[in-house]
């Protein structure tokens, strides 16, 4: 039995292109003499599609495509996730279901039985759980249907939830020859090998092969890295679909098999998910060209990496725009990572409109120090010319914090967190570092002294970041500590050997620094626990 | 027996100064001859604590005010509410709870049963539903208790779910003597009307007197009007308690009811709102001081009235920023609205800013035409003084953008759209002028000429709104109609006699304005249905 696994990059909501695409993997199925082919979860609408469900247009036409779809599956058996109403009893009027279709055929719908509602899910807010377990039957076999989540209770992979029903266990009964699931698994959080294992564990319950179909790509601030499963009827990885972009994995269950190996280097991982959040928020939106404020500093010589893998270099502009404190070394190390880049640069100088601001507002604040006040009006300067660049030209503008700042409040809102899309601020400076080493493993793109300089937003003389903030080391720490792991100071503390008070001062801007960050350019997801998606505090609260 | 409804204004996560209001309270009631002092729903946290909940420490801290409230009960019966950890199945860990309380014991919990997923709620993201319903005795009477969400079922006043199991019918085995219901129940979504008919609807059903305790306050974006009801046992509405303010109403529901009239005043329920939202969002989080730009507008001109009610007069600093582009009539209107009220007012031209931006430009712009780019610009630079003067003197900026506008995304970012808070962003245009009249209904405040002119960005030659966009009171019909009302561009367009196409091009422009509306100040929730929160739209979409 032929089964081709259709890792499928989709826009949301974009129902006729979408369907289109899942059409011509039917005619190309039909030519590879495939008898199943097997689809993402939701994929007529793309995952997630938020409250366009709350539409009935939306959910009407949904239904229409699925007729399509239908009409256009003759000779072969098709799972395919969608959207449908639920007719029957229970809280909510939606299911997300798997359509299942043999030659022109519905033969009826699997629903999603776990629908998780925490981090970056909220499923329940749309969706019934489903209530019957189905088995299919093709050619033949009897074959299992399953969609995402429903998989992972059974191996206790589960965050924030325990679910009371376990589908795989409730497939037992039916002895299946083969299992599909239908998934959009998001990146980092469950990594490849966290998916493998999962697939593992339902294929030695279940005494069957495993066949996961991943979504591939990246929606808004969710980055799908695809690599879809097949486990063999032993238990055993047998193939893995290609990591951050569209594939189709066409499997022979009762093909001999060996084991393949499960490698990946987390950091051209970690890269490849910064790449296609740019290039899929570039391209399903219209966009092509981007440009960026290149400082001189690491976190920006980054973005431009990642920007120029994303849009090509040719579709990409750094501005560097020193001001009476930039470093000489600064601008030298921005024009230098342009030219290794081979991207368009241009260099201006803040000064007069600087002056001119502190020349409108001398009257007002006579006698009073230079503060944030005035750092910040050269943040927003620059912040100021990238939008006239982007609203003159169509640029999108990229915006380069990373996400230790993010958490500290180290940022300008209005100036340097400007943008569209936010692309590191997801990445801690620990991990921005290690990302500018593996860049330069060939042969130096960034350069060693942007690398190797203390970090500092050159916004006053001789300004360092460690004049305010502790090592970046510590901050990373406190952060994974405090917002992925959910400890609290006086666990931090202890954990890390760090005084309590050092880490309630950290913890204390985390808390600070969310109306900053309720203003920030969305930004890609690629760890565990995102600020904005995913996360959700009050800005003015008491607790810390 | 006499009861006491404590309707609190509470900070969210503020566990100790909320158990300190919820002691003094009791206190007080002792000194009344209370039998029973009722609080509304998550008293000791305030409501909602969103993801504060996923911190073990916080829950842990809860549990010790709990155990400080039950020390400070004597001779009273006390129901608060508070969170608890689930030790029995399901799938989540904590439960939404009332805490019952009897002279100095506790007597047990009642969980919430219906747990609101959709709109501003998201409770199943952390609340297992409650299974077992208990009748409290206090005093020889039989007491029902049930949290918010569980009454509404009952009258059929739920959106987007139909719970399969009803609280109060529920309790109608157990012929209780009164029903008490603690209540956070957002403004204008659940207005009093509606929330009295539901609480009467309970009534009739039970037969017996329903009290129910509502949180009160701005807590971010969402605003808690109060109003917390009292309903006798032949279902009239006896009581009622104060609007948009604390309020203890005490109650004996033996002694003889009047039946008291349902009175608001819409418009005057909706400033009050705004003005609520405002010194909530401040004072909660230790600011005192707010700043705006006065264009000589209609909205601005609304929102320095809500500052001035909010925070003082003293502490309200407006600033008119004219361009080359501004009429001579707009800054004498500004100065009029700012001495009517008694405002710190300046005036700054931003000409030498904006020639510096130009100048800076002009290599780049060569020999292209003016565009929305040096609007923008305008438009930015008013932002960056507003911040200039909030960095430097401890002003937070309220952002003066109206809900048509936001919609159609008609509003600079990192421009107008600067702010801590943005005071009338879920208010339409077409409220704008009602409230603006409202305002003046014993005498001028805004000057006429400010509400009677044609609405204008003043950011070109003879710039009208009206050159961009159509009408506003077609763009507000079509607003409620897509975003309240979920209704596809074809029913618009029937249901108002509105060109498919216009409505076609008004839907995609609220698409496309996602992005601006992702980085906006949040805004206060008056409505049905407000951007950002309650609302959850991709950026990247290809429906509309």
């Amino acid at each position: 039995m032929r089964i081709l696994v259709a890792q499928l990059n989709l826009i949301i909501g974009d129902l006729e292109g979408n369907t289109q695409k899942i059409i011509e993997t039917l005619d190309r199925a039909r030519t590879k003499e495939v008898d199943i082919v097997l689809f993402p979860e939701l994929t007529i609408s793309g995952y997630p599609p938020e409250d366009l469900l709350l539409h009935r247009s939306f959910v009407d036409s949904m239904e229409k495509y699925l007729e399509k779809i239908i009409r256009a599956s003759s000779r072969l058996f098709v799972v395919v996730g969608v959207v449908r109403r639920n007719m029957g009893k229970g809280e909510k009027s939606l299911l997300n279901s798997a359509a299942v279709i043999e030659d022109g055929k519905l033969l009826g719908f699997q629903d999603k039985w776990l629908l998780p509602t925490y981090d970056v899910f909220d499923e329940r807010r749309y969706f019934e759980p489903g209530t019957e377990m189905n088995i299919w039957k093709c050619k033949g076999k009897k074959v299992g249907i399953i969609i995402c989540e429903d998989i992972w209770q059974h191996a206790g992979y589960v965050d924030f939830t325990k679910y009371h029903r376990d589908p795989v266990q409730e497939l037992e009964k039916f002895k299946p020859d083969v299992l599909l699931n239908l998934s959009a698994s998001p990146y980092q959080y469950q990594k490849p090998d966290v998916r493998v294992k999962v697939c593992m564990k339902a294929a030695k319950t279940l005494k069957c092969p495993v066949l996961l179909c991943c979504q591939v790509g990246g929606n808004d601030q969710l980055i799908f890295d695809g690599y879809s499963v097949y486990i063999d009827k032993e238990g055993q990885l047998a193939q893995l679909a290609k990591g951050f972009e569209e594939d189709e994995m066409l499997v022979d269950i009762e093909a001999k098999t060996a084991s393949c190996p499960l490698q990946y280097d987390p950091l051209h991982d970690l890269y490849s998910a910064l790449v296609m959040g740019v290039r899929d928020y570039f391209h399903k939106s219209g966009f092509k060209k981007g440009c960026l404020g290149l400082s001189g500093g690491i976190d920006s010589a980054l973005v431009a990496c990642i920007a120029v893998d994303a849009l090509g270099k040719e579709n990409v502009l750094a501005v560097a725009m020193p001001s009476r404190y930039s470093s000489a070394s600064s601008v030298t190390d921005a024009k230098e990572i342009a030219a290794k880049l081979g991207i368009a640069y241009e260099e201006m100088q803040i000064e007069k409109p600087f002056q001119s601001f502190l020349d409108l507002l001398a009257p007002y604040f006579e006698g009073m120090a230079p503060d944030t006040t005035e750092e910040n009006l050269q943040a927003r300067i620059r912040g100021m010319i990238l939008m006239a660049f982007s609203n003159k030209f169509g640029y999108v503008v990229l915006s380069t914090g990373n996400k230790s700042e993010m958490a500290m409040g180290y940022c300008t809102l209005y100036g340097d967190m400007c943008g569209g899309l936010s692309v590191i601020s997801d990445v801690t400076k620990t991990q921005v570092y290690d990302l500018a080493r593996w860049i330069n493993r060939n042969g130096e793109i960034i350069p060693l002294s942007t690398i190797e300089k203390a970090p500092s937003a050159e916004l006053r003389p001789n300004q360092k970041d460690s004049d305010s903030l502790p090592d970046y080391a510590v901050v990373d720490k406190v952060l994974q500590s405090y917002i992925e792991e959910y400890l609290s100071p006086e666990e931090i503390s202890k954990k890390h050997g760090l005084a309590i008070e050092l880490v309630l001062d950290l913890v204390r801007r985390i808390h600070r620094a969310e109306y900053k960050r309720r203003q920030a350019a969305p930004g890609i997801r690629v760890s565990k626990k995102a600020f904005r998606v995913g996360r959700k505090y009050p800005i003015v609260q008491g607790w810390i």
